[in-house]
């Protein structure tokens, strides 16, 4: 049984859509915990105008009935409220008069798909690519994550990213708890652990601003109390790490990605680095120290997933970065649409999204079933087993 | 039309197995050069004993006729010489009686699949584990490779990897032209491009050997010569940034994975790290810089793609770690079975492996086709129709 | 590259949904063609009252721009009129009170989903697995077909199914050219070539409804114009005749499928059967009969794909079928929703969709490409080099 | 969690090689066992020479250790016997000079991959074709079925098949229960349950072997102790129907694919056709017949799945159909290979394998679980659940 979603929808088409396949019935879906979660995606000091004009909401069309799954797929829509602005724009139908204004973009922005989508697909409006392109795919995303989160939630998994890094400023110690992390307040600006570097974060992207320039950062995405054994060693399709690592890089901007302390691990000497095993109090096993980010050889080992995403400044910049007009060729300064300075606080909430729906993935394949109690029951027997190993 | 491959095999069983799908017909084999490519896995310093005793071979059984691909899937197999060893140890068949020497694993070595994978497959010989686990089975992996790489070559792509950091000795500059590092000789010791650190990291693995301690560090995989328009920002599943996380992250020890300066890139402004598009003499759109590692927006703008794995050092230690035997529950020692001290250049050869059949799907996605012919003239096709973009 | 589509939705729900992938950019799209495919899927002679309520419009919310695809998911909804009668029963939302008419079902329908499914999911209340059991999702595919049948269009690929059996009444003869199946008018009243037999049909549909009881029969689905080449006989999982039988069979109430004249093949020598091999005028290979139904070994000859569906008659009859009632665990009479006498026109219909999805897949597979230009130069390519063979 | 597996290898290559993946571990192999099932598939009467030469045995080379699966994915290799006489013509290597019997085949076979493989792969030695498109390839296929055989037996589901008819020969009457498929014996000649039939059968096979003819006929499977809920109908592609008959339609030969009594529902009433449902002694539900056999919806309803094959006659003659060579493009008779009369019981054996898998797999998604205690644990809650609903 596998847990899949499915998106489709433009930056500024008519909605967003998704369809979520792979629920067992009798899951109870809170939507307003979903609207909650797309408002965290919103969040965030550093983000630009669109922010303030979309409050994304998701409208559940099937797959729930009287607030519970019944196993068949979901399919959601989230409504741009911009498109009253685009019609025309981005009309499905043939136009039938050219536009006064028809937003056409030539000039490909630097570090966005725009040229090379172009000639992949062989447009000449590169609007046709960056409309897809764009990070507001991501709300689509955010929300089958929440129905994700709320499926792992029955088995006292629970998900949460901060901020690590915007542009330079890092926290100080970079090592935080899930106590700490799972502590932080919801209107948070950053959603970081550290006040003091929240401070200095803030001002990085004042000063970005003001020059016209855009930040980068790093966040972390943490999931407490994941079961032992998600993922397996047998074959390099089926390692969790792996699949983990193409989720959180299928992230707008980001370019790297990090389980535990990898990055730090990779100068260090096997010694400081392997989390040895101990025998916990409860007769369980557990790991003296977590560098591994839970993770061994592909399986989940009952640790905490830990989980980075290096984010690469935002790509549209105020301060033009030089391209070229794919009509005329000649060099001229990249197009520019409204974007924000920095947005690592939503791309950690895209983050936990990722690994939501990975995990409920990996939870249904392990523990099979067609229903909550079902489901629950496989569960339930097999960290029995776990526990007298 | 998907480039599949499929492996079988333990570490001290009789064979490794691997089934390719979805080469074209009509593609010469070279099998010198697969075998040269499973010597190269098998080389470097700082490898231990089991490299002297495999010097593998693959043969192929299918799927290869008269020195050419038939369009039916290709199975090899490399036989593992060790196995005249391990013949009881390793049976199929039931053993009539127990062995005198079961080499039955139950300390489980912190690092290693071996104690997550016991408790999920609920096996007490943790070596049911291990065989698979280990990194052996990467041997099958290259020969995939090495097909792949041939695929590719006939489309000018060729993949190369070198080591830019064993331990914390870091090569200086980091940044190295394909020219420099295709040119790495094939019996260097650790495939690095720059000779001084070379020297040190020697040291480091000779410093690290005699404490019983191990290494890990950081390889690059370079691609040259890549097609535009490879992957897809359409969706998260299609975006070949993601595609490229997922295969190097699989790579036994990888726990970090980066595109281009990814990790450098967070901490710096969108000003400096967005590589600015440019006119060529002949006409094509270029990035001046590479800092994206080939890839916006999940797909290939024609610039090498550079992909770094960050290895952690070798979990298996002569300086023993602490763990917890399965059976008595008693703190112990783990167990100890011949391995390396560092092993990075062989990851990278394993990491030109993943690119190469990650790339080589790619290829036939998009360029389709089931002779070389056809896939040769959609390919030139599309390159011609790019040359007029 | 794939085409692929996913749906959602329930019969009674506020929309059905669905999101198409793998369409390459630049195809025009027209919407009134998708439309008159959801007109031809209600139409028929011994259909019920729904589909005098229902009169299907599909809204495209994302993937076209301007009429033309832009190479992203395709989205696109059919609301349910006949919501509006079914809010509280069918509601998202949790239930604030009891309902007066909740319209439970217990008492499962032979022939349905109902107590299979509802066993599998564990609900009380079948209308959970009806909802989405029932055929009213077949109209969500059937736009997904429409599109697919505008793809292969580009090509001269062209699919039309025709009536050949309703209860004991078949058509003679039973072998139509295509010429004779694609002139069928569009109102005709069973979408049957042999309009003798057409009359015998309807008097049987006539008789059934007076007993309350209820028809099946044999649809055939024909594409025209097929390129030589799709599918593969290399792998079970390759082979097209085996992935047509499968999408045939997952159209509600289909029981058997029939690729040519399989199912009569059986009983007769090789020397009967097999479609002997000539030189065409213009030089190509043809096949002097058809009774392959253009595929050999898993893969397209040249010929017309030829496949029937064989329906069962509708489950749901005024003439009560004995059933027991999941709550009470009495012998009772099943259920009765409003429902059809027959329904192989539509079927039939559906038969088309689903074999254009498959033949839409295949051409994506073989061709590759992510513009029309680029799917359609790769296409003249092979079929140039065919033409020299 | 899926049961996959892959094959590889050509009629006269050196070996046939399979991989299977998704086996839980700690499920007992039995090779003698599979050897059986590969004895079965070289059975019947009508079998050609080359069943004298093959005595199948499969060799098992990773995922099994003291006779237990490992959850590691399974390779095993059926050596090809007469590969000693093909070790030029299919040598794996180029040859160094030409051969004096290359034996390349330019005249294709009408009913086979032959031609339309030629033209897809453009090659012009069709032998490249044939030799993957054999039905050689089905022992690999079988092997893979034997083992998930053992798998569903762990759960009391045992399958079994019986050729219905040979050519124009039936058995009479054609419904037979589980008790007299299951007790024919091992070394009946066709298989068949109907000893009078079978006598005509034979004769018929002696009566078109004489002419140079071949034969056709019908197969049918039976899974008996099959659960409820195997299957879904929330989507096409997961209904169990459709995943059965591309599997079946799969097997060489097959054109059309029936459950239960689809074909002649298809001319019935609905009264006649759907099985009502009762309540067994046991306070379980049952259906008092099984016209569809076993599946309604996409889901298992706990009644046995009975699906046939229609198979055609062996498409390689002696007496000769006429075709035109590839090269001289002049008309001539078909080439021959060594081949059989019919092969209905085989196809039958075949057909079990694929029903095997399909079922495997299903099982594998429901109730999920790495080792056996686990996936048994899982599948026990469950009919203990139905057992209350």
């Amino acid at each position: 049984m596998h847990f899949r979603f499915t998106t489709a929808g433009e930056s500024h088409g008519k909605a967003l859509v998704a369809i979520i396949e792979g629920l067992p019935a009798g899951l109870e879906i809170d939507v307003e915990a979903v609207n909650r979660e797309l408002g965290r995606r919103q969040q965030g000091y550093g983000r630009g105008g669109r922010m303030k004009i979309e409050s994304d909401k998701a409208e559940i069309l099937s797959g729930v009935r009287h607030g519970k799954t019944t196993g068949s797929p979901i399919a959601l829509t989230i409504e741009n409220l911009d498109f009253v602005h685009w019609q025309d724009v981005m009309s499905v139908k043939p136009l039938e008069q050219p536009l006064d204004n028809p937003r056409t973009l030539t000039r490909p922005r630097p570090g966005h798909a725009d040229l090379a989508g172009g000639q992949k697909y062989q447009t000449r409006d590169l609007r046709d690519i960056l409309e897809r392109a764009s990070a507001r795919e991501t709300a689509a995303r955010v929300a089958c994550g929440a129905i994700a989160k709320q499926l792992l939630g029955m088995f006292g998994l629970e998900i949460r990213s901060h901020v690590i890094k915007v542009g330079d400023v890092q926290i100080v110690p970079l090592a935080r708890e899930w106590r700490e992390i799972s502590a932080i307040p919801a209107d948070s600006r950053l959603n970081c652990a550290d006040v003091t570097a929240e401070q200095e974060m803030i001002k990085a992207i004042d000063e970005a601003k003001a020059e016209g320039d855009t930040l980068g950062g790093i966040f972390e995405v943490v999931a407490h109390g994941v079961p032992i054994g998600l993922g397996a060693h047998t074959s390099w399709e089926d390692k969790l790490d792996a699949r983990i690592a193409r989720a959180i890089m299928s992230i707008h901007a980001v370019k790297a990605v990090e389980l535990g302390t990898g990055v730090a691990n990779a100068a260090k000497r096997g010694s400081e680095v392997h989390d040895e095993i101990v025998l916990a109090s409860d007769g369980g096993f557990r790991r003296s120290t977590n560098n591994a980010g839970g993770l061994e050889g592909g399986i989940t080992n009952g640790e905490e997933i830990r989980v980075r995403g290096y984010m690469k400044p935002i790509s549209t910049l105020r301060k033009r970065l030089m391209s070229v007009d794919i009509n005329t060729k000649e060099a001229s300064e990249a197009a520019f649409e409204r974007s924000d300075i920095t947005a690592v606080p939503a791309a950690g909430v895209i983050g936990e999204t990722m690994l939501a729906v990975v995990l409920a993935n990996e939870m249904r394949e392990k523990f099979g079933g067609d229903s909550m109690d079902e489901m629950l029951r496989n569960y339930e027997g097999f960290v029995s087993a776990i526990s007298k190993y």
